[in-house]
């Protein structure tokens, strides 16, 4: 049995997501696979900071954050557990975590400060992971050379259709197969839209529904006009074809000129809409994009409704290869960091 | 760079479609994997035995039998290469092969004699590869146990969706996403029939459409009647979820029994028939079938057409992943053995 030892910097919804996955299903996960998964350590700017280096039960850390909405005073209970005061390099330095998990906050702007968290734990030498598209979008490269100089792994599964292994799908399984091409439905949000639009909503109102539900922000600019599709499109550009993109070189078009007109055309002509992230091999380069497509209804990403995502891969020897799957909700964003501790031991 | 002596049992589509694919890219695969595939020695009843230690160039091997139909006489050409009338124990025994690749002839009966090659292969301590369906529904749980004893691994990718990854996503990607049931489009064959019914025509010119195409075999029944998928179904239970079943413990249906009436029906209530296989656990074990159901239109499977596949798997973290692709060809099933022997060496 190898004890993996985890040190969290963030405790929002995917942290408390992994923590409830650990409660569920951590014997589970030591009987499988050999690995005994714990939590030793949490620095969350807003829910306060704890440690104990012989791991912390999830089950009472989701306990006090349903009851108080932060950690403060948990140790209170335990005598086992300390509450350190540490911020996120603190947690680097001195918890005795064998893999640091960043789940912390950031932009498609600077990547920050999510990027200096990741770059301080590779520098550790620690393994690391993170479901945060910022970092991966804008420094990629950089943080993976970063990990291969200090001898760990860097883990970014999350970062695309959260723990539907799409990214992973891609790099590994289909790495032999000449993959030419992906588009995806990158966004669930829009998807869910463009959806309750073909259901006779206009887009007004179909936004306002997203929101109702949390799948849109009150800020919905980020979704709706591309942005964080185009964040995916980077990073799907750089880990399956190894091209460096800026977030200026995607071509991107969002969905808010769409009319309930457009949608019906679209639908008499046995035809939908979707908001298509694409990247592509060109002669000399590759070409990124997202925009609006009105796909066939017998094109595999046209079935794919909802706020659920999906990639289809334009392969050599496969011809196409689709993978549909949640992308984004507690669970299965935390998933994604299970998967990739699986791949970091395996 | 790590050598990898391949020795072919068979030489029909599959392993044709495996030396077309090294022809054109075992130069990429070296550069990526850092592995020289080469194919060292080849056995196939009909078409002759020939063996290079050094390995046979894949395009010089295509070349021959795309012009004779067989092997035979090729070594008189190239000094290096020798005939040595090797059978395929002969081949295990006296080759130098790394991995013994099986793809010679089987049923869902017997699995032999693909079963007795395996075997042989993996108790002289070779990785194994195969693409055949019968060794694997009838035979894994023991041919595991024999590669486990002997330190090597037993690669059967290709034995569903030929090389569609769903038996590795299952297996590695999802292993700890709690997968509790998995349905899929198993068989293009009756798929690509359902199809060609949906757009009008009867079984019996569906079929014949079919049968033209190459789809279909002559003696259709293994594909119709289901029997092909519920070998699928069998190997789905035993890698997803550990459980041996015999072929007769899978309650399978064909689509024989499916009118022009049931098709229109299914169509004016926005629903579609599929030949679904589904392993699912229940309490106190598994339940296994296969079966024509009528999914509605919005459900991940129902959108899939033609001769492709695919497998959904039903998951308590991320709800419903789907993956769709190719079935069959030579080089969807040949890239299958290349997915195994790069998990092998990974």
């Amino acid at each position: 049995m190898k004890q993996v030892r985890l040190g969290l910097i963030g405790f929002g919804n995917v942290g408390q997501g992994l923590a409830q996955i650990l409660a569920e299903r951590a014997e589970e996960y030591a009987r499988k696979f050999g690995l005994d998964l714990r939590i030793v350590a949490i620095t969350d700017a807003l829910k306060g900071s704890v440690y104990n280096a012989d791991g912390l039960a999830p089950s009472a850390l989701l306990e006090k954050i349903t009851r108080d909405g932060n950690l403060v005073g948990i140790a209170q209970d335990d005598p086992g557990i300390c509450e350190p005061g540490w911020d996120a390099l603190d947690l680097v330095t001195h918890s005795n975590a064998d893999v640091i998990v960043e789940l912390s906050y950031t932009d498609l702007k600077t990547g920050e400060p999510a990027a200096s968290y990741i770059e301080a734990a590779l520098r550790s030498g620690k393994h690391t992971v993170t479901t945060n598209k910022g970092p991966v979008a804008l420094h990629y490269a950089r943080l993976q050379a970063l990990a291969e100089q200090n001898g760990v792994k860097f883990g970014v599964e999350g970062s695309v259709m959260s723990g539907t292994p799409a990214l992973r799908l891609g790099m590994e399984l289909l790495a032999g197969a000449g993959v030419r091409k992906v588009q995806g439905i990158l966004n669930g949000t829009t998807n869910f839209i463009l959806t309750q639009m073909e259901l006779g909503m206009d887009y007004t109102s179909a936004l306002a529904e997203a929101q109702r539900l949390g799948y849109a922000e009150a800020d919905p600019t980020g979704d709706v006009e591309g942005f964080d599709a185009a964040g995916k499109v980077v990073i799907l550009a750089r880990l399956l074809f190894g091209k460096t993109l800026r977030m200026d070189q995607v071509d991107r078009h969002g969905i808010t000129q769409l009319t309930p007109l457009d949608i019906a055309s679209a639908t008499a002509a046995g035809e939908r809409w979707k908001l298509i992230g694409t990247v592509e091999c060109i002669t000399g380069g590759i070409r990124a994009s997202v925009c609006p497509q009105r796909l066939p209804i017998s094109h595999p990403l046209a079935g794919v409704s909802g706020a659920t995502n999906a990639a289809c891969f334009t392969t050599d020897l496969l011809g196409e290869v689709t993978l549909i799957g949640p992308g984004a909700g507690r669970l299965a964003t935390g998933y994604a960091v299970i998967e990739d501790i699986l791949a970091i031991y395996r």
